[in-house]
């Protein structure tokens, strides 16, 4: 019997066999597959459930927590979500083949940029068995193959989508599900930098730490969002109330939420109370630093380490600085250059906010929730890049591709 | 006193803090301080070849071959030349600012897309000193940091450059050099990725594994160029001949040279020898595979091996192929997907062979010599990557930027 290392590579090799099948297809006939895809997981609704019961029943069994059981349940509505996500990406444009460059040198040769599959990629994640048909689909519309290795706890719900998405006519080994759920599986992936041009891990920053280590092939990271937003001295407090509340408490849990705000000291005794007052009203617990607590006196103190906490909760720290500079020096250092606003209304100052802030999103008057592949008009999202590398922040299909130089002569040596 | 692991986190810690301060820079400003790297070399002629000469003794006492010694060596001539290089790199136009998109979304948040500095950049390189300037320069224009590393062969040539750099006013800690050169040093840069956004390591395919290995952060390799020459059926001859030639004897040691010849069935018997006798006279040896042999029947077969082995020297490796298809097949199963040639009339099947070729580079009728960042107009080249992730192939200043979202509302909130 062939041993995991053994069936891991060979579906490396079909991988890297299936790209180049991949990439001669025309946009019409990945986007008829895709159509394809979405009526296959329609038609599979009772097995998807069936499967889904059995990975629940085990979770049941393990003692799984009910938010990580809800993570991992699928219903008709879920199954409906992930056919028409399918459906949405058959609509979209696709980037491969565009020309992103051309010019013509001297000598008479002729260079173009052209933007291509990236080839094959490695896509390692938890407990969510829709992953298994949002990634492999948005890698098959960039032409990629991929090769999906899943949690054990939804290892059945996750064999039955990708059965039924290469049931509907992708191309042999395009869309390959790793069967394996022990660790030696992703140590493994990792390391086959021969087979796979890039491994996204999409979970948390144990899963993401663990690929970093492994890898030899490119990761594409999606590390925290410690979030910043700061009311600037002349910031507009309604909106920055207004601002604050909704980037804290629109949804909690998620990497483009609100984790500290910061003040312009010459606002802070007018603008923290009424900020306090709405945000309380939210449920949202302060922690302020010392300067804070001499205006909301009845908070608790932030300790160095929620400066660098993603609480992924209704949580806020907040935190009173003399200027701009301190703002932009306090997020550079304790944020996670994911996504930090300012609020105000003298636009020079937004500016240099903006231009000096080293994040991959920076807002003037937005919600930092606004910092979202769909949002951007992307369309779909493979994730929010913390990268600086190819990919940074919401990466959408247009980050599934490379390119490529195609040169034109008519003999040209050089001498 | 301090440890290694001490003395090199806290370089990284001011690179970190001086990119900051680069990325403030005006182009301009930045191009004035290039000229004074400029001047400052070239004042400091003595002390740089005096510095040289340390090395170069060191290394006849060590017994460095011929070869070795003459990368390491550094005369009038090759400062002026590293002069000359950063008053050119002065000259080239700044890609950081530059608006690489900009949408309105319906909800009248507006977005962009700017380059900007990738940050903070280590450089892990072999025995040529004038890789201190060189790189250094480049990631100085595009205002990332960088921490140099280079081979203890050259530690006083290259400190006597990096003092020399440092002297022109560069911003503090902008450009630093390591001043160990065991390696440790290699292990600790390749480790911090809290304070180094990318590594590049420039060197022979040892020091690429071993930085790639212990790399946490993002690394861009620049591995061999087996280069393929695909002479089809309807090839002009005479310049299938010219560009084999060429590509294969213009410089043999490059990672753009030609390796591997391919050459269909129907034209061989026509061709091969024509083609022998050029490559002969040139002092190629040949290496065939069995029909091959048959056609010209004094050279030494190819093995397996051959078609895996960049030679860096003049031997060329030639296979007769039945189609497009099998020529293809062969490039993307035995290349180093550098660069790749397709000679031949017919424009369908050079479109076919652009396309479906897996390389960097797809040229029709051109030298694999092209290849290259300042034949493609870059003005400066970094290397040529053969990552699929960030930069594939030549590449310039534009390959040392990443991109930031700037996003400008009025208040949105996300309801």
């Amino acid at each position: 019997m062939a041993t995991i290392q053994e069936t891991i590579h060979q579906m490396g090799r079909q991988a890297r066999a299936a790209a180049y099948n991949l990439a001669k297809l025309t946009s019409d006939e990945k986007n008829t597959i895709l159509r394809a895809m979405a009526s296959a997981i329609r038609q599979r609704v009772p097995e998807l459930l069936g499967a889904n019961a059995k990975d629940i029943a085990a979770g049941r069994e393990k003692g799984l927590s009910a938010a990580m059981l809800d993570r991992l349940l699928l219903d008709e509505a879920r199954i409906e979500a992930m056919a028409a996500g399918i459906d949405q990406v058959a609509t979209l444009p696709d980037p491969v083949g565009l020309v992103l460059d051309a010019w013509e040198r001297p000598n008479g040769i002729k260079i173009e940029q052209v933007r291509v599959p990236i080839g094959t990629i490695g896509i390692i994640y938890e407990s969510r068995p829709n992953v298994t048909a949002d990634a492999a689909v948005l890698c098959f519309k960039t032409g990629n193959a991929t090769i999906l290795r899943g949690g054990s706890e939804a290892i059945h719900s996750n064999l039955a989508i990708a059965e039924a998405l290469a049931a509907a006519g992708v191309p042999e080994h395009a869309i390959q599900l790793i069967p394996f759920t022990d660790r030696e599986s992703v140590a493994v992936l990792a390391g086959m930098d021969q087979w796979l041009d890039l491994i996204i891990p999409r979970g948390g920053k144990g899963l993401i730490e663990t690929v970093v280590s492994l890898a030899r092939m490119p990761v594409i990271k999606h590390y925290d969002g410690i979030c910043h937003l700061f009311a600037d001295k002349d910031a507009d407090q309604a909106m920055a109330v207004s601002l604050t509340v909704n980037s804290k408490t629109h949804k909690c849990g998620v990497c483009n939420a609100l984790e500290t705000l910061l003040v312009h000291r010459e606002i802070a005794a007018d603008f923290l109370p009424k900020a306090a007052t709405a945000l309380h009203a939210k449920n949202v617990e302060l922690r302020g630093c010392e300067r804070t607590r001499e205006i909301l006196t009845d908070i608790i103190p932030a300790t160095e380490n929620d400066w660098c906490t993603e609480y992924l909760d209704l949580i806020l720290s907040v935190k009173i600085v003399d200027s701009l500079e301190d703002a932009v020096a306090h997020i550079n250092r304790y944020g996670s250059h994911h996504s930090d606003v300012i609020v105000t209304r003298d636009e020079a100052v937004a500016e240099r906010f903006l231009r000096e802030v080293d994040s991959a999103c920076v807002f003037h008057n937005v919600s930092t929730r606004f910092a979202d592949g769909g949002e951007f008009g992307f369309g779909a999202e493979i994730g929010i890049s913390t990268d600086k590398l190819h990919a940074r922040g919401p990466m959408g299909l247009r980050e599934l591709t490379s390119y490529q130089y195609r040169v034109r002569g008519n003999g040209q040596t050089r001498s």
